[in-house]
């Protein structure tokens, strides 16, 4: 299945025009997303919101925190979830104030979390966070012993239910207005990795690694 | 009151001395914030967490949208709600892959929505939306008329109860650790305007104004 079917609970309802439900356009945006924001719900009916960092596999988001964490324990009861990532690429400015927008990417996930217990399994979803982040640093840091294994949990949510929004381009104004002399046109908004800060702690003869001269400067 | 009551509702869980109530650290983290994520509660228990634009007055979260907006017409009916923003300033690289972590600020507000029908106080928080994104652009573009005001929706939410947590400064390792060839530090993550880019359909003799030559490669 390479698209989400559209349903009550994924359909964009506003400017429809900008909704997508196929997985080749859900899952880049996910991917691009350094964090994402999953929502629970408390006694009462209070929804909570909390921001954490995660990593996908196939058709599933791997979240992982430690034991103790409210988020990973409720994650893993199987409750509903909600997981929205959104990247905002530039502000719009049409000549109308009415007509302002921001271009972006986001996406909705819905789904539901089960603990992962296989020690293997859980392993890799480690590897997967960390190399998501900075690639090539799994096989240069001190991995995970057993301790550190058993404190932390990591959850998978299989995603049921899925829907993107997009809007790129220039502002979109109303036809008598395209006359007016006020400037239109896109803000972008970047977002890149500075150069890196030694720790004041780090041995003197540790070198900068490869793998972060390469991430210095990449765009996020 | 410049603090928030620490309850079982905002109480920060994991790590609680990063955790902080007071809002002179909530609210600029709040301010700086691009966009928020809202979280609704649909029947049955599902959350549903929606990204947009913000704005805040006091100890009142703006939102605005079309009329017809499921995340304004929710909010609106006065539900509990959970507003939240984060911003990542880095990855914090430890020895140990256990120690990893990420520099950030995040808020997580809790409060109740209601609309605002006054005109005047609408205008105000259309400007305030405005002007948070882009000072002077407000005076600068066509203003709102009657029809697309009536086609705008804000709700005002009163923030009750909120909390911060914040992370910065280098890694922290396990004492053992520190005598491992291994590089430790801080990338940071850096968000930017980058060159306005305008409406292919501008006209000629509209130059960039003013106020987007300073935003122009401003820090976000």
């Amino acid at each position: 299945m390479s698209e989400f079917a559209k349903t009550e609970q994924n359909r964009v309802r506003r400017l429809p025009a900008r909704g997508a439900y196929d997985k080749a356009t859900i899952y880049p945006i996910v991917d691009q997303a350094l964090i994402c924001y999953v929502g629970l719900v408390e006694e009462g009916g209070q929804p909570v919101i909390i921001p954490t960092l995660h990593a996908r596999r196939d058709d599933e988001i791997l979240l992982h925190g430690a034991t103790t964490s409210r988020l990973l324990k409720y994650a893993a009861t199987g409750a509903p979830l909600c997981i929205t990532v959104a990247n905002i690429d530039g502000l719009v400015l049409a000549r109308s104030v009415f007509h302002h927008s921001v271009n972006y990417r986001s996406a909705v996930l819905f789904g539901r979390g089960a603990l992962v217990e296989n020690e293997d399994e859980k392993m890799a979803a480690l590897a997967a966070f960390t190399e998501k982040l900075i690639p090539g640093r799994w096989d240069d840091a001190r991995g995970p012993n057993a301790v550190e294994l058993k404190a932390t949990s990591v959850v998978a949510v299989t995603i049921e239910s899925a829907s993107a929004k997009v809007r790129t381009g220039p502002p979109k104004d109303d036809d008598e207005d395209y006359a007016l002399d006020v400037w239109a046109g896109v803000v972008p908004i970047q977002q890149h990795f500075g150069a890196p800060e030694a720790d004041p702690l780090l041995n003197d003869h540790v070198a900068l690694p490869g793998y972060l001269h390469a991430l210095c400067n990449r765009s996020l």
